[in-house]
């Protein structure tokens, strides 16, 4: 591709897919359904639906569209991984329709993947969002953490930070307690510093016997755990950190909270527009696939 | 009472019971089901019924049979709480029945509180199973961790650790790996390997990575996830410890694999005979209120 042609690309989530059109470059269209992959069976309809709105295009599809829950399995690339070490990895469904690879990662034993990340992570650098040597996060049901080294993905860690909370919120003990919207009020900064100790199980605890002893205002629960799980994240990954600037990349409200928990630490955040970022980086992909 | 004298004990918890009648000083029968608090809303049928049974004899109700889900709301008692402490704090429902309080203190604005546990401690000491001045460990879906000075209780910690277990095992993306019995095996010690660096969100989102990279057999996951969440409970426990004993309170089963766990950490681990404890405690109690 000359970098002026146009094709349609699918960031495809478990349970949510954005689609775009990039024409000439630039994204001419997006739009955003609940058509994950763990609902659709029939990905070749879906594929064949999605051309008859968008246009008869090459595709390139990213996310869990690639794994076991997907279309077809893709195996993942391992780190290091640039924008050239995914195109040599694309799952080739025909001669115009692509899977992007997942990334995996290892080191001390500990091993790590991710799927659909990887694009906003490689387009970040692409477009210039973020240096090539940086380090990023995605916060998320999954956080992902990932350093970038040449601006290849380097390695990363994944925190199910997002899963535990909603995990509490729906099923635990403080179920009750954590209906309440989480805002970055005094109570979250609270929470921040309690979860820096990195003593989840008992920090946790400590909710429910707040709100028996009436030590804290039950409104403010909700706020206070959810900077328990997000300061003990954060705290975590600052243990051997050598950069000053965490780029972060989220929606909103999720990265306000992760931006206000970085700079607890001392260290500067900086958010990243995460829509621009998958865009560039299927961009850098397709220039080089299609 | 004179210490000769005869009465019946209720370890009345949220879901299980476990009934004693004491004869001289000794357990002369002993009864366990599962009408826990939670359960019963006649309470004073439930006790009519119990002494038709075990014997027209004074009562001490002890556990979550104080709380709001319980008969009567019993006070806490603040620590330090020795045994004439909780005799003071004793709630009276008629001259020959009464509730045992709770326990709660507080430390750099941190508050923590429990039902039932304190009776197993005081009793420990009363009977001479641990030194008047101790660490113990009471394992379970609330794990306890409690401090004696003198004989008497002076502070503790609550981890909710066997929660998060469950909460992973029965609604977490690692559910389905996790359906294994947990075992004392390598799995488990490199679990706690993993849990003493106090980064449970990465830590478990690890077994996942592990499972879809092949690096661990799923077979092995339920006694890794089990082994990060003690060993990040002990680990975190350990850090201002200055005993080089921990007492541990528990069935045999858990006992077991927190033995290991604190042995993991260098210090010495003593197995106590929990309802022993319970028995003892509630022997002490009865001896200076009824």
């Amino acid at each position: 591709m000359s970098g002026s042609a146009s094709f349609i690309a699918v960031d495809w989530g478990t349970t949510n897919r954005r689609i775009f059109r990039f024409d000439g470059g630039a994204v001419a269209h997006t739009e955003h359904d609940d058509r994950g992959a763990a609902s659709v069976t029939d990905f070749a309809g879906e594929v064949a639906a999605i051309r008859e709105r968008f246009g008869d295009l090459p595709m390139l599809l990213a996310g869990m569209v690639g794994s076991t829950v997907g279309w077809r399995v893709v195996p993942y690339v391992a780190a290091l991984a640039g924008v050239d070490d995914l195109v040599a990895g694309l799952g080739w469904i025909d001669d115009r329709t692509a899977i992007v690879p997942g990334v995996s990662c290892s080191k001390n034993g500990r091993g790590d993947v991710m799927r659909g990340e990887e694009v906003q992570l490689l387009g970040a650098v692409a477009g210039w969002m973020v240096p090539p040597d940086a380090l990023l996060a995605q916060p998320g049901t999954h956080c992902k953490w990932a350093t970038m080294t040449g601006g290849r993905i380097a390695g990363f860690t994944t925190a199910m930070t997002g899963e535990l909370f909603a995990l509490l919120r729906g099923h635990s003990l403080l179920a009750g307690s954590l209906t309440a919207d989480v805002t970055d009020s005094e109570a979250f900064r609270e929470g921040l510093a309690e979860g820096a100790r990195r003593d989840l199980a008992a920090s946790l605890f400590g909710i429910r016997a707040a709100s028996v002893l009436g030590l804290r205002d039950d409104a403010d629960a909700a706020s206070f755990a959810s900077g328990v799980l997000i300061g003990a994240d954060v705290a975590a990954r600052m243990d051997d950190c050598a950069f000053e600037q965490v780029h972060i990349l989220a929606d909103a409200a999720l990265g306000d909270l992760y931006a206000a928990a970085v700079a607890a630490t001392g260290r500067e955040p900086v958010i990243v527009d995460s829509h621009s970022a998958f865009a560039r980086g299927i961009l850098a992909i397709g220039d080089k696939a299609l």
